[in-house]
């Protein structure tokens, strides 16, 4: 299915942004779908084969439950390591700041958005990654 | 260096936000430096060697170049663990996106910092990091 | 702190029914308190402290906001292991139904709780474990 | 025969409760041996089979003993991954009381039946997964 | 406390088949016992207390329930490692043969017993292990 | 090769047991060389041929010299799991009796037989495996 | 493509250093894009394309952006190896030596190149490498 | 050893720089010696001694042939992480290279050197590293 | 072209030997080449085509430069895995006696030879493998 | 007591040959005794402890039944890494040829003598290492 929707991409010579404001929803919702990350509605799905015409079998796998997240082993493609050398450099700090700040409990990684964006500079342009997601207090029961 | 700084931030009954207003640099620079996972200048470390009644030792250390990051052991700490859960599920669909956006390069996670929010939300408060590195093209020779 | 607590119960023969009870908390939540794996507030880290004669500092400890989870390695603990193995033989059984009854998303194990009984019986008593845990449906944004 | 079963359970739109009370066996049995993780007697595997329309080979297929399993690599699936979570953060705790309960032993993950449940909730709808296991003594000799 | 035992022992200079003897238990459970990986009843850990002249601690380690298993590391000791090497090339035989003679389940390793014994023999002496475990069918349900 | 015995062996309806007493074998040899774990000679290689109706390019493979063992990942199957974790709670066990009652060496997994027994009981029954390896003392030179 | 290009390299029988020259581009990163670790631009990879008469789809594949590094396994392979080794032995000796030079902060290997040199010594030829890249100091926010 | 050097280094505020002209030697291979990767003579070893005022024990320590390496696990410090993935990203291509230029063989990790400098640049200042290792061909016998 | 090499010796019922004297090279030499770990000259290559009526392909493989080495997993072939036990078990004494015997540095595993024999012995044939590699001195800059 | 003898042995300045010479044993198994990693009699353990003044407990420790083996983890060391490399390199090699001189079957790693050798050599002195182990045919039962 993702090997289709990206030749299909192609093929049309559409970008990301193009196909989400299409859809009416974000740029990385739509590729994390598209990559098999994320679970599409009928409505969503049939759009999106719609527009890049896409096979009724593609259509039918984005409705379905991906089984989610690229395995546990740590990738070395650079652009992908320095996601986690964030996670192993600032891991603390971030859980220690949430603490403080909300008392134990998480950031939900499930009710959770994320934005990309890129921001032009005179001294080289710069990548904003916006993560949010909702604070969840551990149960006391 | 580490336990003589939260010994101390909890004697004297003081949160991140206030000792970073203090140094005027940012909470998670600050939290991060303290955790040894950052670097600081001379004046930086007497700044808040005063603030916080640290030693000299501890003063020296915090100027020291810390071996950075927790080990490549993910950690099965929920809170930590979300965060690695963010990499795995949309690690490529991150990739695919600052690809399209600015070509082959990555996000530095050097020339980077990071902000850390609380936001109120009736339905739940919410956790915000943003994140903003600088796009290091591949170098072509 | 742990060592504290296990060996102020064992001087007064006390079980972790009966502490619960006094603290009119699970069972389950205040043992997993006791190993540091939860958080207590300021009144149940006193009302514990006082009931098993506590150290100012463990009731402190019991306070924090610890590092949870017992690091990724599966352990060879025979009654541990089992927990894993029900984890790798029913693993994709338990996402199949939670995704037709709900739909794309998780169980959460934050907003969660467990109870765990022994059920008598002629051919051999049981045990019960329940688990009961918010269903976090995926974002779509 | 696991893919020969999904397509036909989709082709006939049923879901796993009504192929389980068709049965007269518990869903998570049914789907665990659809998901090659159990085995079916033959009359079992003669039911479903007539029910599904499946071939003769899925139908052999269903009666053997299967390696059960999904390998010893914890997944990343956010779903399976919440599974082991309980298991890190939980488990020294299910130890602790299943001793101080019973004495030294396990909680079967062979003699054992699970329960899924939806628990309709207004602030959320909740997943119960009930697990129940014969206690088994270590034997002295 | 395996320590004292084993300094013990090696002071009245006693070997496990005497101290088995003594016990009326087989020499292979308590030597399991006393290197930590099964638990003792008062009246077992007493007599061996009194047998060997134990400290009261060691006496109340032995009736405690271990954290069993060392851990999941395959040893490189060549006594250990065949062990290990015999489960490699003769596990899947196992498997074979118990499933065929007995169905779908396993051979219990709680409900367990273990045997070792020196055979001599004039071309070279041999080791014999009998292990017998309760067989233990899954579960339908 | 292991495929078309399995196959073979369904088709004429014959279990191990037949197999290995027309061979004059054990069947726990016998089913190891099946399973492609042990190197049979040109005799047996033909008999078990004609016994199967077995192709010369099975016969052939049943001669080889196979690389053993099924790779050094513990397996996740229950039956086999089992085998792994006597060895993690009783190794240490086993290797001391060995020593003590043999001095330094290893019992070996080469000049080594094993038998496997279903023992009926009323309780429920039984599985008994039997391992019996030369005892290799270590050499002095 | 890969493939493709080492094909039609030996093929017309040109080395490295010739294909190079005539992209008038460095052997290292020429070799690493054929090799699928570096992305040509259009231009680039078309007058690849013509030397090596390669079929679009090559041409096409040497233009995206590829998924780098050889996975996080450290391998076998002599030569390899030894350069894992270096990091290994020298890795400390490195990091003192560009914090003492440079302060806290990286050698990117993104704004970097290599080169590497045959020079040939009587006693025995000698490999060359030279790695450059920008110092990127930590920010401080 | 390595302690009472970076001590004594820092109390008499010399570089590495200046104890390697003094010492007439490389600063990487002083450097790598002080931190227990390298094995000096006794000269070597009594001179640094008197420059640092070193103990006769570290003295001694600095002249034995020390176990080197970091372990194999890949460290997630930042800089010492990229020196592995130029490895893992141009490691095939020195591979392939080094192949062309010298045949079947190796860059040697002993009969090696390295140098490291701070290239001064107006648009940001370089790290530069040389390597050159004996190329050591494949003995044919 | 390793599997065409085997069929190739099977059918003209050759043994390694025979084949090595036919070349005038080791036995473990050719062997290796056979296996793809070592890289033949353009006449070997030619040679041991003619002699086992190679293809052309296969002749060209045998020339080219192999990657090295079965992987970084310790395999679990009882024959093999010995290979690495004696590593682990006299690891640290062949690195003793190397360093005493010639000072700081290694065998060589490339400037290296070995051979295989067995010894005909009344009390069971013995294996004899001598390895032979240059002593490379670490060197000093 | 492996730092005991190393102490004692440097004190009176002797090598292993020495050593090893006066206690009519070889070298290499001497060294390996004295490093844990073999058995001594209690003839032998006393004429080390009078050779080289060692204590009670040392001699004692000399001759008890070590934990072999330097764990699973494969060593950065160089001079011990090649040793590994050897078996990645040269293993499925030594299997063949060791398979086709005798059958199925191992070099034993217990019934086993190592000798190491420096050869001098004016292009440079040579290491040799002889393993000389029983031939254990695989049992047929």
């Amino acid at each position: 299915m993702t090997a289709e929707i990206f030749a299909a991409k192609q093929k049309i010579n559409i970008d990301w942004k193009t196909i989400a404001e299409h859809m009416q929803l974000s740029e990385v919702w739509v590729t994390s779908a598209c990559l098999g990350q994320n679970s599409a509605t009928l409505d969503v799905a049939k759009k999106l084969g719609a527009l890049l015409n896409l096979s009724d079998e593609a259509v039918t796998v984005l409705q379905q439950f991906p089984a989610k997240g690229i395995g546990p082993t740590i990738p070395t493609d650079p652009l992908l390591y320095r996601l986690f050398e964030i996670c192993f450099v600032y891991g603390y700090t971030i859980k220690e700041l949430i603490n403080e700040k909300c008392g134990d409990g998480i950031m939900s990684a499930i009710d959770f958005s994320m934005d990309i964006k890129k921001i032009e500079d005179a001294k080289g342009d710069r990548v904003q990654i916006t993560m949010n997601g909702k604070f969840l207090p551990y149960k006391v029961w």
